[in-house]
């Protein structure tokens, strides 16, 4: 299981927070899931779409770390994915400034002939179609098909989304996503209801109050970690869902009790994202960071009591 | 340290949620504490006051649970205090729709001769001079004094809280409380700030969202049981303090390690709590149950990484 396949924007974002603003720099859930998965060392392709006027040295970010970007097709006269965006004060809401489609409106992915064999197939967050077409180029089923998606999709595509989501065997998804896809407000129903839409495993981010993996009647809770300050979290569900994917692709190992720390290594690594700009801070990280800070994981959640 | 008192008031609520109402029914901060706590078989007494109209049989639920009802003061003539709400479709707001302070407005609480020496003193919710007076009338300093509170206080009695809040060694505060107590949205620094106003230790309660110890530098983190229905919140979070309070009681281990699992303690109690209007759950619930949630509480929060 030494294959990664990730499909997902790469793009331009523009942020505000109430720490500062950017010019346009490096985004898009595909970006922040490469770089996640990076941290496994693990053989990764990313499958996406970007415009004439992208950086090489954007692309070198990645493919630097081992990160296969054959499958990421450069439209010469085309325009990249642009969002902009600005978080209110409380960090958990924000108004979307701009969305420039761009080269993304016709995207239709083109999956790498060395890659269809992969054992692991990250969807990030795009239109159910073009997830869907990734699965299908795939030669054989893959091992494990992880999907995230977002509330556009369900307003939108919904009978689109329902198809893919019938076809993977993890879903990320947001407290309030679970909610509006299900009509439930118990997240432990409402993770029911999904898993009789196909999926086995249903991951529920709530952001800063951590995230839920619901497997059978299973469930595993791993927090945030407590940050004195979260500066921008653009980019920590993909993140989360990079570090959830590369360690599941490294270690090849799909029971539930490896699932568990998939999650711990998304959720720490996602910790990182939100501490500085975009992808800054995740570019600049080192396997003995990553290491304190699951044992920081540990501190703050394991404990000892002894049961008759 | 095997003598908890517990202060705080012993009241009719009258309850709305979504699921059904209640007419006047036992409630109170003291009654919720002592409950949890009576799970521990501490020594433990009430100091609280009610009026000629609380029933004998909600006193002998408490003196049935070995807890001393001596210190509760009954005054013939007067009435009990009375508390109504209804709780919105998300259960994590309310509105309050009465609150009859009756013979609370004129409380002075009395500490059983008996008890001047305990332990383990828990200052639940109440105005905080009358917190303090049951701290002053210990013969010796407690080892621990806990103390919980709301934002009521810091609105109307801002000087007086602090004043108590300086004396005690653990405080137990919901977020937006601890937000409000020190102007600092991230927990992280508001714990620190709390901190420095006396308390070495920091409990800061987010609902279903969990609860957060902090000591010095150090954070644990026990999340809410995930439930497929929360029937009533009331008494959630003096139930959590009680169980808190009623382990490190009975254990007489003072040691972050130990605060740790009292945390644990609390958190699967008020997951009981809110299973049923009020008391109700509570009353009926025994042994076997709690450990039952404990391995819950394990299964859902415990993993295993090896960190080199």
């Amino acid at each position: 299981m030494s294959k990664l396949v990730i499909v997902g924007t790469v793009a331009f974002d523009a942020i505000e927070t109430p720490f500062g603003k950017t010019d346009k720099i490096l985004g898009g859930a595909a970006t922040f899931i490469g770089l996640a998965a990076s941290q496994f060392n693990v053989d990764a392709s990313v499958v996406s779409i970007v415009g004439g006027d992208f950086p090489k040295e954007y692309l070198d970010l990645l493919s630097d770390r081992n990160i296969d970007i054959s499958g990421v097709e450069i439209v010469k006269e085309g325009k990249t994915f642009y969002w902009s965006g600005k978080y209110h004060n409380d960090m958990n809401t924000r108004d979307t400034l701009a969305t420039e489609l761009n080269v993304l409106a016709d995207f239709n992915p083109v999956v790498p002939e060395d890659y269809k064999n992969a054992k692991v197939v990250m969807l990030g967050n795009l239109h159910p179609n073009v997830q869907m077409s990734v699965l299908e180029q795939m030669k054989e089923k893959p091992e494990l098909v992880i999907l995230d998606t977002m509330n556009f999709w369900m307003d939108c595509a919904l009978e689109e989304l329902k198809a893919v989501i019938n076809k993977v065997d993890v879903i990320t998804i947001n407290d309030e996503e679970a909610r509006q896809l299900t009509g439930e407000y118990s997240l432990v129903v409402a993770a029911r209801k999904i898993h009789k839409m196909g999926p086995k495993y249903v991951v529920i981010k709530k952001g800063e109050h951590g995230a839920l993996l619901f497997y059978k009647d299973n469930v595993f809770f791993a927090p945030a970690l407590p940050l004195e300050e979260v500066f921008d979290p653009t980019g920590a569900g993909d993140t989360f869902a990079g570090g959830f994917a590369g360690y599941l692709a490294k270690t090849e190992d799909l029971s539930f009790e490896n699932m568990k720390k998939a999650v711990i290594y998304g959720s720490t690594l996602a910790s990182f994202c939100v501490e500085k700009f975009g992808t800054e801070r995740m570019t600049g990280l080192d396997t003995r960071e990553v290491h304190h800070r699951l044992q920081q994981f540990k501190n703050l959640t394991q404990f000892d009591i002894e049961l008759a």
